[in-house]
């Protein structure tokens, strides 16, 4: 058996202490599966003595994390602090320098420096391995390098995130608002004590930049990610959205064609009986639609100690077995920055929830709005009418420029008779 | 770049053409992201003039595809010929024997012979790669081999053949009889001319047995699968399913525990809303419950050219990229017949439809028989009654050991107030 690959292990929070019970608890079946023993050499962590679960007493201890990177006696950095800068983008790019495989958890860190990393680990000829930083347990970094390697890539759309598709789920079952709804999943431990990242889209465009550059072999650009949160969304939005046939996702959606790339992440009705809409609480799921397979969905736990752990370990024995991809799926000097198309320029239909004042004309005023934006409207729900108090319509559109859309809803926002701002929300065919 | 990896095809079938189309017309794609040109060197087929899709008049032909295994311009050998007896598995044992790595779609001869050819891989040193084999496009061997390195797997099912659950799925939708819709699917080319194998769980027990080697990390036993097709589901048990909640789908189902290793196709309720239930049509899909993973659900194409190709060519480019896993996750060696556990010990509910004379005291027969295998009935339907006609009574059991209800049926199937065979279906809780 060959000499084994030694594992100089940074960050020993929750997902931290699992790789290191993982390597340690399961290292014979890791040594025969990869051909080699895989040792964890050395740790970093803020506290040095919590206990992690196994006895890490005995290990070399780097109060900074950094020093890792130069140690003789490791051959792979996996960074697991997190955060898009400091200690953890110095490690990777220190690691990269002195020739180290880097395996990391990193989504803000892939997200915002992705090719910069990779052009250095092909200088170096060693690894930039990151799944757990596209989808968690989800093993889609590597279905994407290795699995679709003849595949031409159409469109990646999915549920990126796990602490709002939870909140979405708990709303359509209960019908509670947002805002009580996120309370509860702070107390259960599904949403942090800052949640800003996980319910304004910012999570899942990190993941959705990561999974478009894969995708289409260009430059991670997650300035270009089009974001667009879920604290909108009302509970009587559920009621027609079940009414009509949909369920309510924060969906995340790449797609490239000639004229370059589109990456936006924003509530959406999702048809029911389609995969997506019945990926309910924490689970995450990714739709991938590539020639020749075909159609892909894979459906899983996106956060979690467990889940991430496990695509951390499996990017560490891939570097144990000398399985080597580039980190973008193509050589990173060749990797180009896409030209982004905005959003504006999506074609679709739209759900549109109005307040509106209870009066004669008030409809035919929105729909001239409409008419205006050369906007079609294909059918109009109108219930619970208390003349004179406010009442709610809903309308869906036929096919139309978002761009068109948006000028139509400030038109909207504007009229005397419409008393709230208006929801809208975008409806995904697939 | 390297020197290329020299490709000698065996088989010019649909899948063959279309992996023939996409090694030329990919060809600097597949370089770029393997890091080496991939080299189709040579060809064997039974018709060398058709015509495939791309000029292949230039290649080495070989009349006889075995000689592909001894030239020296192959570095691996693509066995897309099918059986699992015959040229295809003679060109396999010769190819490893003369050390090339081999690749192939074919689920018989894995099903049958994947451990002895595992071993003669494993002596040489060379690759026994076989994703398109498990489950078409799905990328689940991979998965199974590589992604999930560091889980210890529970449970693995899924819907493995696309030919009956298109069958299945077209009943569940016009509540035609299986002959009927297999006659359809026929014309429509989802079926074969010769089905056999699609419909009595033959070919979702080659895959199902796959599957279980390379999660539970024993020897591929497909003697071992209890296999039962769909023939016997008729259309009024889509009716009862729907109002009890359930789908039809014929499910591959493979567990493991101490005492040894369960695999089973059959016709299975599967509960609405849980991830199988919407997987229609010719698609497939496989779950995997792993720890620290959770559950894993991969959905696609199991069958086609495209996905099939999509799949060999994966498997072509991790032998170009050099990544070499075991062919089931540990080595071949120390792979290990699991004790079989018999269906008969499984639990579960049963869903049981009997056609009956419609006379006082019928249930209570019925009732008698099961109560006397300690059976307890959870829900009775009887409807449509038409006194002195034959009447529909479907039952669904509370959890029992499969082998007190086979006993049960062979009591009621003599019961005189029976008048047709009863039909069983199990349902599966997940």
């Amino acid at each position: 058996m060959s000499a084994p690959l030694r594992v100089g292990l940074a960050g020993l929070g929750t997902v931290g202490a699992r790789v290191a019970r993982l390597l340690i608890g399961r290292a014979d079946a890791l040594a025969e599966r990869c051909g080699r023993p895989i040792l964890l050499a050395a740790i970093s962590a803020r506290d040095r003595n919590r206990w992690r679960g196994v006895d890490l007493s005995a290990l070399p201890f780097e109060e900074d994390a950094i020093q890792l990177a130069g140690r003789s006696d490791v051959d792979v950095v996996v960074e697991l602090i997190g955060g898009a800068e400091g200690i953890a983008r110095r490690l990777c790019e220190a690691a990269l320098a002195a020739g180290k495989h880097v395996v990391t958890a990193n989504k803000a860190l892939i997200a915002h420096h992705g090719r910069a990393l990779a052009l250095r680990a092909e200088e170096k000829s060693v690894a930039l391995n990151y799944e757990a930083a596209a989808a968690g347990g989800i093993p889609v970094v590597k279905v994407l390098r290795e699995a679709l390697v003849a595949n031409e890539i159409k469109k990646i759309y999915g549920i990126l995130n796990g602490t709002s598709n939870f909140i979405l789920s708990q709303m359509a079952a209960t019908r509670r608002p947002f805002e009580e709804v996120l309370r509860e999943a702070q107390r259960l431990g599904y949403a942090e004590a800052d949640p800003k990242f996980d319910v304004d889209g910012t999570d899942a465009g990190h993941k959705l930049a990561i999974l478009a550059a894969l995708a289409f072999g260009c430059e991670v650009d997650f300035e270009g990610v089009y974001c667009e949160g879920i604290a909108r969304v009302s509970p009587a939005d559920f009621d027609y959205a079940r009414e009509l046939g949909y369920a309510i996702k924060l969906l995340a959606v790449a797609e490239a064609n000639e004229a370059g790339l589109s990456q936006h992440v924003h509530p959406a009705m999702v048809p029911l009986g389609t995969p997506l809409a019945d990926v309910d609480g924490a689970m995450n799921a990714v739709v991938i639609e590539a020639e020749p397979l075909g159609k892909l969905v894979l459906e899983g736990l996106g956060a979690g100690a467990g889940p991430t752990a496990s695509a951390v370990l499996s990017d560490i024995a891939d570097i144990a077995r000398g399985a080597r991809a580039p980190a973008f799926v193509r050589p990173a000097s060749s990797l180009k920055r896409a030209p982004r198309l905005l959003v504006d320029e999506n074609e679709g239909c739209f759900y549109l929830r109005l307040t509106v004042v209870d009066r004669p004309g008030v409809i035919a005023e929105i729909a001239r709005i409409l008419a205006a934006q050369d906007i079609s409207i294909e059918s109009i729900i109108q219930r619970g009418r208390d003349p004179g108090a406010p009442v709610q319509v809903v309308m869906i559109t036929h096919e139309t420029r978002e761009a068109a859309m948006a000028e139509a809803l400030r038109g909207i926002a504007q009229a005397n008779t419409v008393l709230e701002p208006p929801c809208m929300i975008r409806i995904e065919a697939f």
